[in-house]
């Protein structure tokens, strides 16, 4: 990329009134450089089967390229168009509540070749149209795709092959899955029942699986189309999503991101996050990092939210913090959605930059500060490179599973494991990045973090003790190697084949009530000190316990450990803790290893994060989470803080506004 | 109306044996004068297909007639026979939730011409047969009439000819509804989709609208039936009812009472509230208003409680408040439902006056009380005549629209902004009528109180603008004029075409956490001085700010504002504020344009009710809803209190028993 | 029986891989001498159509007789296969919601004359095979058997045939199910709507009666089928199961277990109970006590906790305390479900005596000690024989008609009422029996405990009186008599029949906010003075008042009563009172009747079970259910102590550890 994008998404079509040229004026005002059309209007391109009108795309890409505004063309197909479903209302997936209603977007069946057929003719009208246009950047497939639980009959007569497929016969099927159990054997292929009705867990995880290559499939296939088109400079992108507990919480359910993002020239993913006083960051920087990891480079932050809801609209400084925090995780554009705030539908009070009077506001104000900082600052903070030692190992397959195993309460799924674990990481200034089972460069690593990662093929598992063995270090957390690869549960003791490494045994676990860990062992204080939820009951081998559980009947059985093997170290944590409790075993560790270093010392709600240049140079991003004002001491080399263009040395005291931040380009 | 009319509903039909004659020899002895019969049972009255017994019709009117009992007939369609749904399953309402299942009443399809061919005939005899029938004084067409939500084909084909009819052209349709959004556009009639899907807020509000006249034309069908047989001083009536919250909360959602009520002579209603320790008069006083106002005149309360549940029976004294509670708002009748308690159904613990056993009872003994003072004050207190210089401004279509955006938390709705204002001047005895956009009388008011008008075309807003230029007084609470009539956001600064006349203008909004007045500007202690669920962030341009938000980012922003616009004033509250300050907020603009009498010094507990009688002298009542004995110092004219029949002089102590009253008659 | 049984449910088609041998190994060293086997694998069996293979059934039976296990084979119809429903897919029953979907066992229609002929197939198949094994002790019928909640159109069929039967005519039908409300009326047997969508709780409840008449009818047939085979010795079993909370917690509502049970040659049950800090041994008493009754013998547990869940993990001891809990009941068999953790699908976390990996464990290694004592001492306690002088009157039709007519807040149900009173007389060491309205052996009690007896005939409610007046005691809950046997509320003074031997009268009841007991008169002290959900206001006609209410406009009236009738008492206790207060009237009674004895002295968690052995003497047990050590005085004969074989005299300290316990054999 050859400079930071500061965007917004554009929608001309849902305008009340013509305001083309006034929105760029403002746009221009606020150094917005590029923005995102198309993705969600198929009815207007498109207003009946085989008639199309593009004159809203024609207009604005002229009316961008004159003002010197880029655009990202989307494919418009993740939202069907009226007449289409009133031919074929075989086009909405059938799902577990039944037959699709028409209304919302994201509702079709992705394996649906009528609705395939129609896409693929939009795809090329479009992309044909626009792609000789020198507005034109990239392309982004479709929107948030996933396969939005479609299982009806068709794609269960997919499944069926897909089953076929992985286990030749029935009989490795039935032995794998358990089948035996409450007279579930399928002893023909043609005796296959839906999946939906199912409570096999192994049958229900693999369809999850099968319904995550649809996806991987479709975003390949439309990716493919577009890739005949797309001139040389244009790239083509998807925007990816989190699971969304009203905000981007965590590792996506129903997409595998790493298979999927292979199609694509470059990642592109949506976050959004908490505001005001609940703004942290964790968001952004979890986002970024799993968004960085995908293809291993930059990313474009396609969605964030600008005023959004009434509970988000940010605080003065607050903009600004986030937008560069994205580009401090490894972004290269930051965009809103949307420009204008929409008058009607389904999402008119999620904000966008403009209020629904399109006049300035202080949101979009703190926006001109943000897009001229952007231009002044692109040559410093474009394309930042980053070297992490720490990776968090993260599996679609064990979210799933762990969906169908739910933790006792059920209030806390994988995702809190994950966040439990990552969320430490971020406040001990730990940079990371993330793999997958699928990954192949774990040992580009010294410490790997696994959370809950309790659906995992042998091969795997063994791969990990290999890892621990010649030298790397790994944290796992509980329900880790719990079950194989078919959420089939080890016959062997737990946490089964990393036993090994780990150097423990167990196999009982109980819900703890009033448990603590014995002793307070890391002087966390007596509220933080308790286990929820979870606890294994843990007998080491060869590890060193780190906790014990006090409990008047489980107190000889280990809560935390931590194993030498090899020339690596393996700890266990069998129980669901506090985020104290974690920091602290996090912490144990990293100065172990020597992982700990003088970013270590400086801790949450002040942040920073630091990459290599295109320049050569290291940037270090400091950031106050906080509505106090704090103040520290610069640990490294001396440089330049890129806002103020001052000098500023070793040992020097920072003083960050609430909210505030600084930024040090290194001599 | 002649006299005061104390009712029961009367089944004859659940009777578990013979008691016709000893039902009426106790209706005797309470004073009971009329009955309302047949509106349930069409099952009974046409056990088959063109199978007609109205015997206990008959039955029922000959011996109330003999007892000088009136009777009220009505047209028993609310719930249709066995036979029918058996022949015609489609006559049952097909629903977001599918088809319809037979079993409870109000479920079918109102427009289904099989339905509607049934339901005519049977009305036809049953009307035919009982209209010369001495006893009976009027009628009440169907019961609790709403749409039950009907959407299936037939009523989607209807409706995309009110469409058609509305916007003649789908752009229009797609331009006002923001179709383009989401793939939704509507390119040619024919493919418009069912409704029920929906995620577009106009086409879901403007649905509902269109459901809300099928109400309005069914009741009208069936008035225009009715009122072909009926006698000269015979009415037409419907028993109107409010949104339910398990008593009678607010506006009805399914149902414009302005408009359906113009088919009838009187208005009827049922009226059920709170009780016991939470018996506080107010609904008794918002419903009673609200029906007064749809024909500005006297109206029935047709069901009211009796014992109905456990958590309801009334205390000693409190059956005798309600009853002239009831006439305070101008009732003419004041009706139980029920006679008797049900043996079997739905309905076994929603007690009448006689528990199961038919035996005399407290609440039963306390009723003849109240048949013998109805019989002897009827002269004085029937037709009451009621003139207020407020009224409240309510719209079915902002509720429906807020129904769609909902307030955050979404445990507020449209009704509770109305209950929030209308409490408040309930509590002050400020008497009020209320006012629809339809209405064409908002001159003869000083005061214009307009909760949460969310949705508003540009003409009723300029009105109301031209209203304060001209010298009326309006308070608006936050959220109105956000919304043109087709729930479009307005494109201009907020609260739009308002800003005018309110003198302010916001553009941004926030959920307010921790959020308070700056400095308790009306004084009501901490508590009661936050702001809950919804703020705007005002800016005032000529209105002086009554309160600005305790905050320390949006400090600068206004909360409540006070502006004079041309001979009137507009006071704009900007976000929810508790019961105190909203009572605040309206004794500082009652006391500003001399709307504060002398009444308002007496607060609730301490209620106050005024009219004229027939015989041009002015009654006052008191009632003291509360456990504790009270008194206060009469402050009007002097008279003879009714019920003691003795002399009131001016400034004489007036006591209160614990749920009691005392009514004078001016001199 | 000849001797105790201890025994798991082993499901060898689960294995995952071949265990036979070692699992043999494992049970007899933990003294299991019976497995119960096959009723879950109908898929496995018969792995298509016609095609059987009870390969494992056989190697099964074969390995156990060898080891010197006895085998109970279950009919596997409980769970249906795959072929049979992709065949056949209306073998599922239609309900409330819908279609069946596969996967779930329990969800096929017990009236398809498709799934019979199946099940008979498999049925005659299986038995034939295994008849003459000599490891064969018994069968189980199905399993946990219920209606599935089966209501498609055959069922509704069948109903109307059920109604006809009942009423023979549609006119007695509307009168005794009061169908004239909300025109319900059914006017020809062919008008007959689904019962699915009525709201006449009459007609709801007499759907329920019959589907649970499908219940009886589905296991007699399967009995008979399997009594053709069965041979000399062996015995025919059903494993009913209890209303379920997350554990067995009372009444079954959808089987009537003392109809069901006339069937089989002896009653089985599971029990699953809470466990860790909250076992307290009720459920288990209670489940044992409604077993032993239905046949008025000893029974079968054919089903209880192992480890279970992670948060019933027994803590060391309860294993042990828990299965002679169930012994001290009247069990001849105490058998876990399951031997092995499961390693795939719904129940994988509900863990057997082994954990997934097969090795001992903590609790298989109490097991041990609880197999090697039931050997030891299995000739003092099997066949234990109780003679209970309380019984305790259940009945499923007000189960469900309170589930029709829920108390106030909908959060307690009948079963709440049964488990108040139950609780108390276990907490108390009073041991009881259960009988329902069929039951003929009223006369064997001095006292019946009668909780919320809601729906009762006359000829039941006069057959009470009858009792009381020849010297019979009855303590009475509210809500009793209210109803007759449709369901309809009595048209006389409540509690109805009931009234002229409890002496009391009223037609009033309300949910009590705030009130208590006047005066404390049970000190219990305020909290547990408090009553809740429901209060009668109850006027003695003859009856002693225990108790008034404590409220300023209800204390005149009674809220508990005592009344001498004839020979005998009753009480009636006209609230939901908290637990202090019902042990204390219950204690009240026990002690006017003379049921108070030396026993009643020990109260929980210090609880005492009792009865005679196969060789005439009386056997006590003491439990300790506390996690401290408790020691009392012990109150009978001298006998010798079993585990420890010492002697203990009448008036010594017996010492009980936490958890633990102590059985004398009187000399």
């Amino acid at each position: 990329m050859e400079k930071l994008l500061y965007g917004v998404a554009y929608y001309d079509e849902y305008m009340p009134y013509e305001r083309l040229d006034q929105d760029i004026e403002m746009m221009k005002a606020a150094g917005i450089n590029v923005v995102r059309i198309a993705e969600s209007t198929w009815g207007t391109h498109e207003p009946q089967n085989g008639v199309f009108d593009f004159s809203s795309v024609d207009r604005v890409l002229d009316a961008m390229h004159k003002a010197g505004i880029s655009v990202i063309v989307g494919t418009p197909t993740y939202a069907v168009p009226t007449w289409m479903v009133k031919e074929h209302p075989d086009v909405l997936a059938v799902t577990s509540q039944g037959a699709g209603r028409y209304g919302a977007r994201q509702i079709m069946d992705i394996t649906n070749p009528k609705f395939l057929f129609y896409a693929e003719r939009i795809i090329r009208k479009l992309i044909d149209r626009v792609k000789d246009h020198p507005a034109v950047i990239g392309y982004q497939t479709d929107n948030e795709t996933k396969h939005y639980h479609t299982a009806g009959p068709n794609v269960q007569h997919l499944f069926v092959k897909w089953m076929r497929e992985k286990f030749k016969t029935v009989e490795q099927m039935n032995k794998q899955f358990g089948l035996d159990y409450w007279s579930n054997r399928i002893n023909a292929w043609e005796d296959f029942p839906s999946t939906i009705g199912t409570i096999n867990g192994s049958l229900g995880s693999e369809f999850a699986k099968f319904q995550r290559s649809l996806v991987t499939d479709f975003l390949g296939w439309q990716a493919a189309i577009v890739n005949e088109y797309k001139r040389e400079g244009q790239f083509v992108t998807q925007n990816f999503d989190f699971e969304w507990r009203g905000y981007s919480h965590g590792i996506q359910p129903d997409v595998d991101h790493f298979a999927a993002s292979k199609a694509f020239d470059i990642a592109g993913v949506d976050i959004y996050h908490p505001s005001q006083d609940e703004l942290t960051g964790i968001e952004i920087s979890f986002g970024g990092d799993v968004t960085r990891s995908l293809k291993a480079n930059n990313y474009l932050v396609v969605e964030t939210q600008a005023q959004a809801f009434p509970h988000w609209v940010p605080y003065p400084g607050q903009l600004r913090l986030q937008a560069f925090s994205h580009l401090a995780s490894g972004a290269n554009m930051v965009a809103y959605w949307h420009w204008h705030s929409i008058h009607n539908s389904f999402e008119t009070y999620w904000k966008g930059l403009l209020s629904h009077d399109f006049a300035a506001n202080p949101v979009y104000n703190e926006a001109i500060t943000i897009g001229r900082d952007f231009a002044k600052l692109s040559p410093q903070l474009v394309n930042l490179q980053k070297t992490n030692k720490v990776a968090v190992l993260v599996s679609n397959e064990s979210l799933t599973a762990m969906e169908w195993f739910k933790l006792p309460g059920a209030s806390k799924n994988y995702n809190d494991v994950v966040r439990l674990m990552y969320d430490e990481l971020y406040k001990l200034n730990v940079g990371c990045d993330f793999v997958n089972p699928a990954s192949d460069n774990y040992e580009n690593y010294s410490l790997l973090i696994v959370p809950a990662l309790y659906c995992a093929s042998d091969s795997l598992l063994e791969r990990l003790n290999a890892y621990v063995k010649n030298g790397g270090h790994i944290v796992y957390s509980f329900k880790c190697g719990f079950t194989d690869e078919n959420v089939q549960a080890r016959t062997v003791s737990q946490p089964g084949i990393i036993s090994e490494a780990c150097g423990i045994s167990y196999s009982m676990f109980v819900e703890p009530k009033h448990v603590a860990l014995k002793g307070d062992p890391f002087q966390v204080g007596q509220e933080h000190n308790q286990v929820q939820t979870w606890m294994e009951l843990i007998t080491p081998t060869t590890a060193e316990v780190l906790a014990y559980y006090d409990h008047p009947h489980w107190g000889q059985y280990a809560a935390i450990t931590h194993n030498r093997f090899g020339d690596g170290t393996a700890t266990y944590i069998g129980c669901m803790t506090s985020s104290a409790v974690m920091m602290k075993v996090l912490k144990h560790v990293l100065k172990e290893i020597d992982l700990w270093g003088i970013d270590q010392e400086i801790t949450f709600p002040l942040i920073t994060k630091s990459g290599i240049n295109s320049i050569g140079k290291t940037i270090r991003y400091y950031f106050n989470y906080s509505e106090s004002t704090s103040s520290m001491q610069y640990p490294h080399n001396g440089g330049m803080e890129l806002f103020s263009k001052q000098e500023v040395v070793k040992g020097q005291q920072l003083v960050l506004d609430p909210w505030g931040m600084k930024i040090i380009e290194e001599n």
